[in-house]
């Protein structure tokens, strides 16, 4: 792919369509926009832009086009996968503006609202009207929705909510043809040609802009547990996550914790409980609900499968503030580890059972490959954070050997049935390793779609795949 | 599209790929074959035949693509928009042979089905473990997955637990090239690229042929409440349904029916209750869990909130066997509708709240264009049947004037942000209807991406768009 440079006539042009005080071309201002929070990756664009309205964007991309110039799309840069970074220079189209809950429709359950808004100022905004909108990444307090939708988020609700696949109804969206089209309809349901509201989801700003988003909310629930359950080791943890649902449980959140990740946060921040000497690895598990005695009899349940997997100790939160300070331990696990080392983070996913087996891989690969990693994550749906640790591992080995082990750890999810990325994405980092799980057939594929929705290849080049 | 016909050179290659007992050609064989559940139309295919593997799909896809013969996927013909028709001729693919469950994975609760299984054996299937499917079409006794699949059907539990979208994890697809792959992976998260299997959900047989479904199952609800509450006209029935949300419950079905819809059922079959004098409209509200007090509680709630909106009358289905009446009663209101009359079925969804707006619409069309009708559906969801009986209409009527007012009653779903269909899909039927709610950009993509899987054109042609 070979693009075209901006030259002072298209940025004299940019600034025309979005006003010169939302394009930013110096190194300072531009710094902020050369990365993400991906590893210690740094790419600069030429030119920042943050655009305002759909049809900004629209004269932006028919701009682009027309100069062959590559637009990068970003939210708030709290991508662990590169997804934003600009990576052929070019023109980064910020989102940040898009930034207005738009309506929140009390009678349908349903709010619209602009891609830049931060996940949480949603969350809460609902929140306040009973309602809940249960997609939320650990960087909820400064992720966009725009950036949730490209990525197909997640978060540690999912195992209860559903994917964001479920809350996302309709999307409008910019085309590369400079095209604004709504991708669906604002409904529950839809049977109506082929879903491009999905398609969109985890697309990556590789098809076309988001703009706006229709989003489904649920009556909120209005009582929780949450508990901190410890195991001897990795493996006796892992096996206890299948069979709580199989106890016929469904907790709101079942999330795996290896002991160094808390160390960390402990070493950070502090945390209000001590650990035990024999505990090696945490189940951090939450049931809500509306009823006490429901969710007390479920934690009950779910206790007794703990023991029969060999728990030794379970914590409960047991005032507002200690659940506080237990998820804000889970959500700041990655800051903590990356303040401590270069790390690069896989996001495996695997049926949930096979979650042991792939566990015990990650720390083979380890062993054979010389490096130190951290794992936690969303246990309930089989996804599984890897912090792979820089720490004594020489440069060069860090460059390549390591590799090889990455490689080992994703064949390895690809035997048991799983995927690269469940909740990061492709983007820029995990795009080599896409060829472990994917023939040649789905990257003809996935480039065919790519091809229908942006024949020239502006948008987000070098992303997912080649 | 210029098709060529089945010749004697070709039938004798699909009956050395298929074997002689799976080919049918003779009319009698084929008259099951000509139509499914949808109006009175009727197409025959030139040949039917029935594979059993993925290769026997791939070698017979190569074949019709060569001699560019038309290819219709056909389930169990219970659709209800065409979309199973061979309206060019051509080779009906009927997966009546591809009937087995292949597995049902307790540690993971997923299970790998095939595509001609009945809907309603897979469920039974996994309730005897304890666990959950829970898109049950009404036509669950006879319907197959796979084209469940195919429709993104849907059913009265949706409102609770989902649509078809969350619960189909991976496919296995022939490809018009002939080549098989798997769409996804067996995994509840997933972004890693377009999604594939998404795509595939609704796409009615026009982009690839499904082979496999991986299915995620939950741990069965064990309690339920259901009940039928009556109203004096259709509005308030409709009105009252976005307020039980709000109230903070999500049924597990919440369905409206008219009137004339029961008393069709009671005529053809008999029911165990009386309808009373001012009772116009109903709706049927199930609530399940797994704690009874909470269950009841809940109901209280519902109940508070059909008074508030001027329900006069609660029925509740105390036993067992009363329950299967009632959802009986439900789910045969089509089937006996039809008994009584030519009709045609619509399958409008919006914005739930919008529901009330949209019922008086389709009355107030019907008054204009001199046609009756009889509404019911998935409130819940916003999602209306809307049977149009032809009754007393003269064929001319029926053939020219009634198209203006279903056009008007498609014109009001776009308008209140919904679209033509729900849960039922586009097939033949409703095609000429898709410019209603989408624009040439739209039929442009669509007809890109089917380009991308079918280069040919021989997958289902005609089918959602031209």
């Amino acid at each position: 792919m070979a693009f075209n440079k901006i030259t002072d006539e298209v940025l004299a042009e940019i600034i025309a369509i979005a006003g010169a005080d939302n394009v930013l071309t110096g190194a300072v201002e531009l710094e902020k926009y050369s990365h993400d929070e991906t590893e210690d990756l740094q790419y600069y664009p030429e030119v920042v832009v943050k655009p305002a309205t759909p049809q900004e964007v629209a004269a932006l991309l028919v701009l682009c086009g027309k100069h062959n110039i590559p637009v990068t799309p970003r939210g708030a840069g709290t991508g662990l996968a590169g997804g934003a970074l600009a990576i052929m220079g070019g023109l980064m189209l910020a989102m940040e503006r898009f930034n207005k809950v738009l309506d929140i429709d009390e009678r349908n359950l349903q709010a619209t609202v602009e891609p830049g808004v931060i996940t949480e100022v949603f969350m809460n905004k609902v929140a306040e009207l009973g309602l809940l909108y249960p997609i939320d990444p650990s960087s909820k307090g400064s992720c966009f929705l725009g950036g949730n939708v490209a990525h197909g988020s997640g978060g540690p609700r999912v195992v209860k909510y559903g994917t964001i696949r479920e809350y996302i109804l309709n999307l409008e969206v910019v085309l590369a043809s400079g095209d604004i089209i709504w991708t669906g309809a604002n409904t529950l349901k839809y049977a109506s040609g082929y879903n491009l509201t999905q398609l969109f989801i985890g697309s990556e700003g590789t098809l076309g802009i988001v703009t706006k988003i229709v989003v489904k909310l649920i009556p909120a629930p209005t009582r929780d547990v949450l508990m901190l359950a410890a195991f001897p080791d990795n493996e006796t943890a892992a096996s206890a996550v299948s069979a709580i649902f199989r106890a016929g449980v469904i907790p709101s959140a079942l999330e795996f914790m290896e002991r160094r990740g808390i160390e960390w946060v402990k070493e950070k921040e502090g945390v209000y409980f001590d650990l035990k000497d024999n505990a090696a690895a945490f189940l951090m598990i939450e049931i809500d609900g509306t009823d006490t005695d429901v969710i007390f009899g479920e934690a009950e349940k779910v206790n007794t499968v703990l023991e029969q997997f060999g728990c030794t100790d379970v914590l409960f939160a047991e005032t507002a503030a200690q659940k506080e300070e237990m998820w804000h331990m889970r959500r700041i696990m990655a800051v903590s580890v990356k303040a401590n080392s270069i790390y690069k983070e896989e996001d495996c996913v695997v049926p949930r059972a096979s979650l042991p087996v792939l566990i015990k891989g990650i720390k083979d690969a380890g062993t054979k490959y010389g490096f130190e990693s951290v794992c936690y994550g969303h246990a309930g749906d089989g996804n599984v954070h890897i912090n792979i640790l820089k720490g004594n591992m020489s440069d060069e080995d860090w460059n390549t050997k390591l590799k090889d082990g990455i490689r080992e750890i994703f064949e390895l999810t690809a035997f048991l049935g799983g995927t690269i990325s469940g909740e990061h994405g492709i983007g820029l980092v995990q795009r080599e390793f896409m060829p472990i799980k994917y023939s040649p057939i789905h990257f003809q594929l996935w480039r065919g779609i790519k091809n229908v929705f942006d024949p020239a290849g502006i948008l987000n080049p070098g992303k997912i795949f080649n």
